[in-house]
């Protein structure tokens, strides 16, 4: 089945959420935010996507009426009534790396059962944002036969469902992590060493975000290090792995290919959406994105990265 | 003049020493380092080496008869007679990103002042390795018509010479410094913002080095990423940015250029030569390295830092 005549090429499971942030650059309350929200919005600028995910009273209608306008599939997303959404509250200084938390209130989010819609159970391409793996395996049990499924996680739930997560990275094609939980994860300093004990766990490849110092990407042997885009002023740093994560999938689930070149290509794209995300607060900036913003963007990295062959010398 | 016709393309000042280094890999007692001979040992692949220094009796024979072997020009290496030489001890815990020194002897160093020799004076490149800056500032005063001048810095003499050091930084062309030196310089947590502010301190390019993370290049209005080789297992970081300092400015003075697209493969020979000296202590590997291994791992760089142009997938 092509991608054009599937319904739901990609499916994104995760945390739909409201967010209290502040940064040196200013704050904004009950802000659309949470992990699944981001990478979503991030992929719908190449791909549709088909949401799992649960909210409560409080949800703004505003913000389901802008994810339908972006083609987002919400059959999938529970609405518990009485209760309230997932809410963050966390603020940032003047090291952005370093998201201090005031307050995570669980809410629906506590009970959460994903259950995937029919019409979502044969898409090829499923994302699990950064949530509880033990969902992350309820969503794996439902999807039929995927061509690529992709991972996030989170230090919470390295430390305590260790044993769930290492059984959702047996399952996975491609995990995506930051550096600092590729380090806690294996135990181990080294980046490189780190990616490649997280590859014999199972996922035939790992992304290594690095936040100011770009990506890295271990696939089977293949090495390929994406740079950071240098952005002078950083708004609110929240979303960034999660639009990075977004863009990444999103990019492959139009492509429909799963080449080293293409997986290269989606992290850079993957880069291009973090940057981007970065520079306002909430989705605002991806909510004004032009696509060809996006184009632009990724030529600059490719500027960014150039450098001359051997070959091209000798000419 | 060309550089084939000039005796003594490019001339390197800085601390010649003895060490004592410690790593979870081994260690080494009375080694060859110093700022200026790791970068001379990796500039001598590519150009001839004129080096400026200071020894003491102790300098064993065969480190001078190693440098001489290569090619690097001791003319102005003054040899102190009844003095020491300074001497480094350090080690090195699971994170090789920190130094910690046990011992520093300045010893000869204490009362050096270069003299550069006649020979010297007309070199068209000079690379300041980290020294004291006032002692950059007289080898600054020296050279008389240079085409490119380079600094190198630290720590310690940014917070005790910051006024010296600042004076340096108007006269020179390239400024090198690792991410900590460029935060601490300028106050800006972000590497983006502290290499623009150096350069508005007067070099008109700036190279942020990375470590692990690899190198930035600010030039004008140029910006390079150049991506670190993922090595598994590394020896010994000593001397890591003084061979990658080396390296870029061993390779610009051999091509005699100083457009964009060379200070980039600088860039990039500058890490080849860094992510061979951390492969073993002291200078040994730099030692058996074999020009066609240098061409080879430039060639890994480019492999690494490879994805298509919007246009190659238009095509």
């Amino acid at each position: 089945m092509s991608l054009t005549q599937h319904a739901h090429p990609l499916v994104i499971v995760g945390s739909m959420g409201l967010d209290n942030v502040q940064t040196p650059l200013g704050e904004v309350v009950n802000a659309l935010g949470g992990a699944a929200n981001y990478s979503a919005v991030a992929a719908s600028f190449f791909s549709r996507v088909a949401l799992v995910g649960v909210i409560g009273d409080d949800f703004p209608q505003e913000h389901l009426d802008y994810l339908r306008s972006i083609e987002v599939d919400l059959t999938g997303v529970e609405h518990v009534k009485g209760g309230k959404t997932f809410h963050w509250s966390g603020y940032y200084d003047f090291d952005l790396n370093v998201a201090h938390t005031l307050d995570t209130q669980l809410n629906v989010f506590a009970d959460f059962q994903p259950k995937l819609p029919e019409s979502y159970k044969q898409a090829p391409y499923v994302f699990l944002a950064n949530i509880d793996p033990v969902l992350q395996l309820d969503v794996l049990n439902q999807i039929e036969a995927p061509k690529l499924t992709v991972c996030d996680t989170m230090n919470y739930w390295i430390s305590s469902k260790r044993d769930e997560l290492v059984e959702v990275l047996k399952r996975v094609d491609i995990a995506v992590l930051n550096d600092a939980e590729a380090r806690q994860l294996t135990g181990l300093m080294s980046t490189v060493k780190a990616a490649k004990a997280i590859q014999a766990l199972g996922p035939s490849a790992v992304i290594i975000k690095k936040g100011e110092h770009g990506a890295l990407l271990f696939s089977g042997d293949d090495h390929f290090s994406a740079p950071s885009f240098p952005l002078e002023d950083i708004a609110d740093p929240t979303g960034a792995g999660d639009s990075f994560a977004g863009g990444f999938i999103g990019y492959i689930a139009a492509q429909d290919d799963l080449s080293h070149n293409t997986l290269r290509r989606a992290v850079v794209y993957g880069s291009v959406m973090a940057s981007f995300n970065v520079e306002d607060f909430s989705m605002n900036r991806m909510r004004r994105l032009d696509p060809a913003e996006i184009a632009s963007r990724y030529s600059q990295f490719r500027d960014i990265a150039y450098f001359e062959a051997l070959e091209d010398l000798a000419l």
